[in-house]
């Protein structure tokens, strides 16, 4: 059965000078502040539609990854993705690199590097996506 | 200049019995859990892909659309949009919905209709999608 997830921004003003404020369904975390300001220079505290399209992105991917990895046969111990979301003002966002280590017993570096190329390429949040999504793996030693 | 926004995931184990943590660079709300059961069945407490990326799709909608009234010389006093982003396991993400209500002083229904149904096509976070999104606008009485 289809899950569906729910957001809202409540926002006040015009763009430049108004303030909104995002609010996941679940609770998952507090109400949290957004503006242009945030979303186009770094602005500690706050976040962006970017900020939260990287989270949405860095979790699937992992999700992704440490499932194709289980059904080989070697689950991974750990795995920590980074996704950085470029945005150009007046131009729209561009694309999602993602950075991934991973502690995964019994996998070289050249079978974490292709498991990580198919998470990229094919997590339901990179399907969902029409911008370019680039994966760099890094196997981590132990 | 661009602007990168970035978050990262810890996901330790399985698809099913594992569990992420996604923290947003910016600090703005502490790091969240993550795990296929919140991703699937509702789950209070904790978030999922599908749930930040709503809250990226209503956040950037509210700016896109506060700002096109506010060029029209109609800023909106208060907006709040809500986005709805349905995921079929096994199948993929396969859209996101925004229902919007607006406080828009000298705007009509079907100018407000208009405006977001613009906004919905054109914000950059659905410039960054490859799903369906619909928009339902309604005005508020003042």
């Amino acid at each position: 059965m289809a899950a569906q997830s729910t957001a809202s921004t409540e926002w006040r003003g015009d763009l430049a000078s108004g303030t909104g404020t995002t609010t996941p369904e679940s609770g998952a975390f507090e109400p949290v502040e957004v503006t242009w300001d945030s979303r186009t220079s770094r602005s500690a505290g706050k976040t962006s539609p970017e900020e939260l399209l990287a989270a949405a992105h860095a979790s699937c991917f992992c999700m992704a990854l440490a499932h194709s990895l289980a059904e080989a046969g070697t689950p991974p111990e750990r795995l920590e993705a980074t996704a950085t979301v470029e945005f150009e003002p007046g131009e729209g966002v561009r694309s999602s690199r993602i950075a991934v280590t991973g502690q995964v017993p019994d996998v070289d570096q050249a079978g974490f590097e292709e498991a990580a190329r198919d998470a990229g390429d094919n997590c339901p949040i990179s399907g969902a996506l029409s911008i370019d999504v680039t994966v760099e793996a890094t196997l981590e030693s132990r």
